[in-house]
């Protein structure tokens, strides 16, 4: 019998505290489609203030927020966005930019570290020139910090100079943030000078922050504006919302500042990992709360085979390919819990018997 | 100073009651996105139980509602749906159904009491033999109650009656039922009775039962699988969506019951209006919780006028043009505001001062 | 064995004149996609010049031509359209605004002469200060000739009204003119005085005019500019297309007064068929080159039987519905052959037996 | 003055050549919108026979021949089609198949000699089984030969390969054919064993083989019957259109036999050119008729410069980059055209003075 769940699937897996409970529980609220929802409102302020930008939006999800996001930036039929090969947007949101919104993706390859070579993507921006055969270039789109090569972040001065190719070509600039939160701590630097060349940014709350549900969408009054007449014809428009804000309200007041815990805690487990004889994790690139485990051919399993085993203790992680694991800590991951994964990992990749009672 | 609000604007506009306020602090969560969500998942079944059909599947509202059922439809490019000229879709959802679905929609006139009529709606059809011109049926829409004529219901035989003509063509239908339980309940037939004829139904709970936020769409297994991918691409799947889950629960619980008596305050209101000079109402289409009340000219004003007049009481209406007002019950509306309406519109329309102190 | 074909189905069906493939034989040409082809460049031109616009733009079909105009004035997502119910491009062009352009179309009743009421276009505008739940209305569509109310014209003045009503709430309009000729000849008023109202006019060559292909679509120069551009993108780029320009040349200096003519052969086999008891034509609605023949009861037949009997006389009409056909005039049908068609509708109807040797 | 102009930016530039013309003036022509043009459907029979596919459909463009097959292919919404990221589908299409058809388009890179790498097509077909968040892959697309990496061929076995592929995850093959006969020359394999593994192609008429305008697709007839609804969606349906395909068929017999020679004039220009000081010419890749050719540093200009030197001379090219030229041949370009081109590159690379009377 498993007594014992440690989830390592996502940073989304978190459960509402109870702090987060009571102030749904007290949250003051109205519709937020005829009019506005108190909590909302203050929701939004708070993050476009956090951002440095003038104003904010709550949506559903991460996905809806770089949905509209790059709709909006792209609302004329023949635009292009140009996005990294591993983005979130390119390959888990459906494809949803280009299958809705008949935006055409171009993609530059990323690096292992997040970014894509600025040389390549000044090269992708389309020759206005040539436009009878072209799309026109409207959006660059980075993420920060970059979830599929393991939560490595973008330097402000990357972003700042991918910020400046926008500008000079009349290009607008969105971030998929939703780990935003994570890159700032990391980085040490605050959110809103590390996004501050960014037309838009999508912030999700019900990462690593912890909130049940939600992200909030900032950029331009104007861009707000139209954000909000988007949200509406996806459906995105909820009534007494303030109940998910107020949660969120809390995550961002209570939650931020255990985000270094949790790299702490990746790192730590990196290096654990790395010790046992047929992982290997590139330890140098756990900056943030993700460690991606690649499992060496001598061990003769797969990530889902050894996925499936941990399973059997409790600990549920995410096979990425046939040899790669993803792990992502959260706040609701304790020290214990780290040395109970290190221990159950030794000893399923050991070759232990499965013990009972754990 | 305004002491009193009275907010007919909508029945979106009620607020969450101590028992939903109780079941989101204690509502058990789990990620839906990545598994299923306890809470969410007993909404689903439960819906899917009242309505009849197989599955069901929570959405951040009914406008996502909607959008989901007609795409999922109408999945193959060049699809057409038949629709009433005066329904939610068509009128109030941004066109969401074209501009983000690419589904062409072919109007067919409604009449004052919500229907088309059949040999309109059949006429409509396309033939398959002249298809190089012509976009392919494939999905009728009806809605009911049917809010823009004034909450009016459609009859069981009605609804059977376009279901087989659906079926005769090999069309599918959809029931907007956004207030499905206002029309079960006026007209005295279970909901799932009344939504046999149809292959999907969108169910609202955050308008007359008063549930914070959201909606939930049903249909078979194979539709409601199609319409949960889709909903990840519009970005309509949220995390620990249980919150919200276990508050539409309890307004399943409580609050059906409670509609009858607001189609009787509706019905007390409608006449006492229609008895104001100047005022008039057809009281005969008083079905439900809406009152659509039309200003005579003999008054010399205008329904913003009108309407801006009340809210000076803390009466809050919706015109709808220029000569027309909405009024919609909710079960956070008392007999007594009713009668405190009803004395304001007489102060107002007999041209009485403005009294303080109300 | 049929030894006479009269081919009535439309004036799609002429054969090009000797002259026309002549000048087709002699055309100048060059590479239209990399520069510009000089047969194309002159009958682009003399379009413009003839319909008082600025640039035009030689398009496959005119089904491209209303299209592409559609698409460019509606370019940006959210768009609403305001056209007839029973207009070409709403029933006949596949829904391609919506389900390729994402436009969403709003229809407005079209009379029995091809008009949308006034007030009834002004009403279908949406309100700017609702768009939270409205698209964007952003063009009117008119259609002069109209078709499918058997070729009736829209006078100068309703146009121009239509356009005030345009030009008042900062909308466009376009006319679809594929048989804008028909309508000037027949009105006795200049095409360019016709679409002076009109933003873009699609005016077809390969209808009434003759030519083998193709359409011109005209407006301002940056309307054309976007226009060539979305020809690209939808495949209506065409190379030596100098050829096809070249045929179209001869019909705009050839057939031109021909279409008089058409009108006056309508006008006799609509009268001739009146009087053939069983049959009936609104005779007071044939304006130009159409003739919608209506079947009574009486006849106890149908629209597909009469046509495949007339068929055995080589005579082809088509079939609108089940009592219902459409005979459309051209310049390739003679006096003799409208004779013989009157006898041969006299005989069918009549229930005389098959004549061979016709 | 220029007294002669070899025109050498595509091989889309031929003039109809003599027995073209006259084939067109006595063309058999029909309404192939209404039924079918009996010039075009012999071309499109003898399109699919030279293909070994069912049918054929005629279409105004290659553009819209591969948006079409795109469009057919991934008829359901929430597509994905894997293609070279060097693709002129991707590049030179203006993004149609996203902007237009709401496909998304997943790249793969291009190797320098067309193909990419099977195991990356392999990997980017997305897993069924996550399809949450995954749009379905439906179409895997080559082109051969290949434009942009300088007119490259596919082999059989290649294409045999990834058709492997594609059948074995459930995947439909197109092959962009704007050039495939180049391709079975240069390979010296019949077109029907180099496209046999693919559900559908699309041949250029007026690339290389001369034809004033047009494409063929072809494919299986149910293919081609969903083909011919999408052509008259986007408005490529035509009338007379046997014009056109009566050049074409000309084309077909007399030209397929002259792409040998164009491709021994490119391997000599190749050849020639790569001896002049400052021009580089990989000639090894030259295996059909475009020359790709780079100007080194050393020269100190740039391809627009040169460009715009060269056609002093009327000779024209197309500028790639800022260091690459493109030239295309064709069956207009004369042995001694080539000479003259080679002279003059050396005379204006090696600096000469203009020379008049050229």
């Amino acid at each position: 019998m498993v007594t014992r769940t440690v989830d390592l699937r996502s940073d989304t897996v978190t459960k509402p505290t109870e702090t987060m409970r009571v102030a749904m529980s007290n949250a003051e609220v109205d519709d937020d489609v005829l009019g506005r929802d108190p909590s909302c409102f203050r929701l939004e302020k708070e993050m476009a203030k956090i951002t440095g930008k003038e104003a904010g939006l709550f949506v559903p999800s991460g996905t809806m927020g770089n949905l509209i996001s790059v709709l909006v930036h792209c609302d004329i039929r023949g635009s292009e966005v140009i996005l990294g090969d591993n983005s979130h947007i390119h390959i888990y949101e459906n494809g949803g930019i280009a299958t809705i919104g008949g935006v055409h993706p171009r993609t530059v390859r990323n690096n292992e570290d997040g970014t894509m070579d600025i040389h390549l993507i000044e090269a992708a921006i389309r020759d206005p020139m040539g436009e009878l055969v072209f799309p026109t270039t409207r959006l660059i789109c980075l993420e920060n910090s970059h979830g599929n090569t393991g939560g490595r972040c973008l330097s402000v001065e990357y972003t700042d100079r991918v910020g400046e190719v926008a500008k000079k070509h009349g290009l607008k600039l969105h971030i998929d943030g939703a780990r935003i939160f994570n890159a700032s701590v990391a980085l040490g630097v605050s959110v809103d000078r590390l996004v501050r060349a960014a037309d838009s940014v999508s912030v999700c709350l019900s990462k690593g922050l912890g909130a049940p549900v939600g992200s909030v969408i900032v950029g331009s009054n104007s861009f707000i504006t139209k954000a909000r007449r988007l949200r509406k014809t996806l459906g995105g428009g909820m009534r007494q919302v303030g109940i998910l804000c107020a949660a969120a309200l809390v995550a961002l007041q209570e939650n931020v500042e255990k985000l270094e815990s949790d790299h702490k805690k990746a790192r730590f487990l990196a290096d654990g990992l790395n010790e046992i004889k047929g992982l290997r994790v590139n330890t140098s690139s756990v900056e943030t709360n993700m460690v991606y485990i690649e499992i060496e051919e001598s061990l003769q399993t797969t990530a889902a085979k050894l996925s499936k085993d941990l399973g059997e203790y409790g600990i549920l992680l995410m096979p990425i390919s046939s040899s790669r694991l993803r792990v992502v800590l959260h706040y609701q991951i304790s020290d214990s819990d780290v040395q109970f994964v290190l221990s159950r990992f030794q000893h399923v990749v050991g070759g232990g018997p499965y013990e009972k009672g754990n």
